[in-house]
């Protein structure tokens, strides 16, 4: 299953993909959330889906779409996931998973504008593969990490660089202004990727391609990042884990270049879809 | 006026302390969460307790409470914000506020156990003044700051350091385990506490006092702190930011030591009263 959610940012209305044609499924009732998913919320919306087949309402295209998955507890990040990233930005490779969170502020539509933050000249792109959880995880073993992820989606873990690296402490400064966790165009449920560790993604600014990854150099791969998140804290459903981003980010370029009002940055993974942001300056409304 | 909740953890029912007494505000509706926070729900619950008094259901001082505060969209703490604690943990004084984040999934009531995670050695103590915002806060000046806190808590910033610092990546990983965020007795509104930049806060370990500090010792003060985070991050109604740790922690001994079964910790702030924590080891459900 194809799970999208459209309509004004902040009311969006839930729906599914069927053979690429956008349909509503409010009438399910809820949205995409973490009670949702814990209650078996995946299963019931394909009976849904089924049971009202020929009946469900077409969503046209030029309907906003938000994040797949609304506002979740976690977004939690994985960081130099890819060996050449990892070289790009002059580090080491980790020796085990690096992590950090997002404000969970920052998550909009796949389409939606990227906004510099104030007092911003390094704000940089990162094409992801994000794994949405589906349900609670704690402790979970490498082998059975599998059963507690619901779905995937595209993700452009958007990062001020000045603000993560050079402003003391942690990462995390950099990673959670307004508008920097675009997700979507979809969630795509397990069962509708073959494998998730040969996904090429990609990023291009302007048209040209800067990031061109597969997902088979990803360093830690799902099961390990899941099992290993769960040992630090408890997943919950919904909750959004992001694997990292392959090599081309402004950062690794010499001399490094950032976003910029104007741009137009495209991303996408095969089997979720691409996105599409423009880049805009930060205007108080 | 001091808000509690109180009851099942997870079910939590919401409550004032009126002359010390606990007294049920169930009838109000709703909990202490964003919502309630967003719709000006702390001048509502002050009309609702006064049209109310004499009426109101008094509560066992037998139950449990939980944090005062429903699950809120982050918890943000700063680090190394009382120079003495950056001393002790060989860490500079910095030049601008460190923030990390601890999952939301870590928060539990303020006489809850804390559970020494699965393989960790070094889990260790931190009280700390917290701040609960009551509007949503981005792009604040430190002048206008301080509308945007609704009260404040004492909390127990629980880290394990070999996860904090010696697995690699950000603090986040030894932050964010599960009862690693005691918060209560209370919440108690701005109004409650007359300097909040000059409150003795302390914590004992098994009965002897290790943690003794003052707010006026803060590097960053509240309206700083709100300020700062607001420029990197949307702060929304009932977010916990918790303002660091004096000097004390096992960290800072020499040799270290950490908390152990057994353990009890006690700690305190003035006019946010105290909590108790009996430490066990992680025993699967």
């Amino acid at each position: 299953m194809k799970l999208i959610r459209y309509g004004q940012a902040g009311k969006e209305k839930i729906g599914v993909i069927l053979n690429g044609v956008r349909y509503d499924t409010s009438a399910y009732g809820g949205d995409y959330n973490e009670k949702f998913f814990e209650d078996n919320g995946l299963a019931r919306l394909e009976e849904f889906v089924k049971a009202n087949q020929g009946r469900l309402i077409e969503v046209p295209d030029s309907e906003r779409l938000g994040s797949p998955v609304a506002r979740p507890s976690k977004i939690v990040c994985i960081g130099l996931n890819y060996a050449k990233h990892a070289q790009e930005t002059n580090a080491k490779i980790p020796e085990e998973p690096i992590l950090f969170f997002k404000s969970t502020t920052a998550l909009v539509g796949p389409d939606d504008d990227i906004i510099i933050p104030k007092n911003s000249t390094k704000t940089d792109w990162e094409v992801e593969l994000a794994l949405v959880i589906g349900k609670k995880a704690s402790y979970v073993s490498e082998e059975e990490a599998m059963d507690y992820v619901a779905g995937y989606c595209l993700h452009n873990d958007v990062s001020e660089r000045e603000f993560q690296l050079e402003r003391g402490g942690t990462w995390d400064k950099g990673k959670g202004c307004d508008t920097f966790a675009p997700v979507g165009p979809f969630l795509a449920t397990t069962d509708e990727i073959d494998d998730v560790h040969k996904l090429r993604l990609w990023l291009k600014l302007n048209g040209k391609v800067l990031q061109d990854g597969n997902t088979d150099d990803l360093i830690f791969g799902i099961p390990t990042l899941v099992s290993y998140l769960s040992q630090f804290m408890t997943l919950l459903p919904g909750d959004i884990i992001s694997t990292g981003t392959p090599a081309g980010v402004g950062l690794g370029f010499n001399p490094p270049f950032y976003l910029k009002p104007g741009d137009v940055v495209e991303l996408g993974i095969d089997g979720l879809g691409s996105a599409r942001q423009v880049v805009k300056a930060y205007a108080k409304d």
